[in-house]
């Protein structure tokens, strides 16, 4: 029978989708129940479909498939909305002035280190910079989940390593929209790598700032609209009608969707929203990560000649959050162990470390074995923070400030 | 800067949907506000999008986009699960076994009526069939509400006019696939035409009674798994699943999402799934029905020759109803005043005569002039139906049964 074009798409988005949400989901269980963050099992499940699968002769996913990909980044779209939005603005507003010096040492020391093993294995420099992009965001769900165990959570280290965490998305999201416009501009020049910083970050100041303003009476009246679902409907149209406008000057999708959430977060009545967001932020962006290593074939990226980058970038990995996770913390107050305890603290990687990844190899600019590394960063930083982060809280010297002089 | 292929499918469906959440929806709100169904306001919408703005230079919205039109049909299947999950199984089987005779009455009554306005307009058979199909489905929301407003809702007629629109959603689903499937396929003689009905139905029936039977035990085993919305995930992903295998066999995916939906709508537990589900189907939705009219441009169906077919159209879209209705609601025992009221309750169409049109549309079958008169039969009946329902259910002789021989 033949298919119209739309068919095809539609076909392949339901098959997709429908592995994703039975195997994608499966294997997430399987890996929560040993502590390991539920996006591994996503990952595990693209990589049975796209390698392991694909070697024995079995075709069952629909590799490659620009629908399903355009599906899978609408997906990620929605998850980042999702976490903008969960971001309590005003929380948020007070954590950047206290925590922004830590996060821009972490980040940009991660950042740094990365690109320097890009460039000192001699890749070009833009390949190089997504290296650097791809160790930066932290994710620290795990991190909390073990202090938490431990009863640490709430200690002044626990509490720099939660501020840290969300500063860290937005800086992590900034660069990646960033690196991502280098690629596709092909510029690498100063003045217009400021000109597309700058950009970036005006759009995203300005949407959190103008919607922040006007997110109660939008909310308000938004509720007397007869119809299902008012709220959500119109908070979701004015994030992609914003998008849209980004768009038309290079600005990420993924940048607009996390401003646009913050913007609204604070908003009286946005709880309802967030409820009826989550299981769709949680549909949509499985397919994201199983897609995005479903996509690939990883037999090109199992070669000895990689293992030295491999363990490079993992040593990197961990040494840009524990040096300017630690040295910073330490210039802000902390004292050594504290110091420490953050650095260590900032190890996990999960969700923005694959985004990365994809956002360089979807456009050419990194290949398979740069989202190899960045699925190995995600098990090995998973399996190894939780003893980690129990050794250096559970012993050693007093916690919090030496001095005073930040405000928590 | 140049976009890879997934960029512009991610690019339209961004704006396409931003401009269905705004624009569509607030349409939405003006038409609710004046008693008349919100897939109006889409389709006002989506005219605005498609034909007016169009005719004036301004190309605004990402017309007949296949990536769009792909996700337009993910949103009505998502609608469709969530019908069959909202229609309690229990109720339903009950419902088929005393108004089924007044459904098929009413519906091949619509159906063959259709049929004959376009042969005797001399449009090919297939063509006439689709024109059937149009007029199949009731919508009846409106007259729920209308029989509410005057207090009829609960009468021997009111009961009968809920059962038989809960039927009726399933013989015009059924009936969309089958000729669907014919356009398809290019078969119009009888054993074949057995032959895919036969399937379309005993998939249909075969995924309710399969998966009613084990939906129990699999809700129950999905809520232990570790992971978030952990029934949903599963409940879908097993929709998605069986929407692939089914287009094997050339079943559309309309028919597995509601027979889907209907399997699980009993299980322990499964409310919150619907809940999460109703924002998604209204937002996804929302985009067919806006996307459905933005695609058409109707310049071409606004010419004086087609005046006879839409007059013919709105008078058989009446006639079939209060005819097949009326005459089998009298045979199974109602009396003449009571036929009356059935046939007149079962005039409003909304989403099924519009997915009827798009799908017929889609495939070339039917042009924008069938689409037009879908729209204008919606716009009609929904306008008269509620004086027509008052005027017939206030007066005349007394309700209920001529003798006992149907249940209610």
């Amino acid at each position: 029978m033949a298919m119209e074009g739309y068919e095809v798409f539609l076909s392949n988005l339901i098959l997709a989708l429908g592995l994703s949400l039975i195997i994608g989901r499966l294997f997430e269980d399987a890996f929560v129940r040993i502590g390991v963050p539920p996006v591994v099992g996503d990952l595990t499940a693209g990589v049975i479909f796209g390698t392991v699968l694909t070697a024995v002769g079995i075709h069952i996913y629909p590799q490659g498939d620009p629908g399903v990909d355009a599906f899978a980044w609408f997906g990620v779209a929605l998850l980042l909305f999702y976490a903008g939005i969960t971001t309590r603005y005003g929380e948020f507003m007070r954590t950047l002035r206290w925590a922004s010096i830590i996060t821009i040492g972490e980040a940009a020391s991660a950042f740094s280190l990365g690109t320097l093993v890009g460039l000192s294995l001699g890749y070009p420099l833009l390949k190089a910079l997504f290296l650097g992009t791809i160790l930066e965001a932290t994710s620290v769900s795990l991190t909390v989940r073990t202090l938490m165990d431990i009863g640490k959570l709430r200690t002044p280290e626990g509490n720099a390593i939660l501020a840290v965490a969300v500063l860290d998305d937005v800086s992590s999201l900034l660069t990646i929209a960033i690196v991502t416009s280098f690629a596709k501009l092909h510029v690498l020049e100063i003045l217009p790598a400021v000109e597309i910083a700058g950009l970036a970050l005006g759009f995203w100041l300005g949407i959190v700032l103008i919607f922040h303003k006007i997110a109660n009476p939008l909310v308000k009246y938004s509720r007397k609209l007869k119809i299902s679902d008012p709220v959500l409907s119109i908070l979701l149209g004015i994030f992609f009608i914003l998008a849209v406008v980004a768009k038309y000057f290079n600005v990420s999708l993924l940048v607009v969707a996390y401003a646009a959430g913050l913007a609204f977060s604070d908003a009286r009545g946005v709880e309802s929203v967030v409820a009826k967001l989550r299981p769709m932020a949680v549909i949509f962006s499985t397919l994201f990560f199983v897609n995005s290593a479903a996509r690939l074939n990883f037999l090109t990226a199992l070669k000895p000649e990689y293992t030295v980058f491999y363990l490079a970038m993992i040593g990197a990995a961990f040494l840009g959050k524990l040096m300017g996770g630690g040295l910073f913390s330490y210039i802000v107050g902390y004292t050594g162990w504290s110091a420490l305890r953050i650095g260590v603290g900032l190890f996990p990687r999960a969700e923005f470390c694959i985004i990365a990844a994809v956002a360089g190899e979807t456009l050419g600019v990194v290949g398979p074995a740069a989202y190899f590394a960045a699925i190995l960063i995600v098990l090995v930083t998973n399996f190894t923070a939780p003893p980690l982060i129990k050794l250096t809280f559970t012993r050693g010297g007093p916690s919090g400030m030496r001095r005073r002089g930040v405000k928590k």
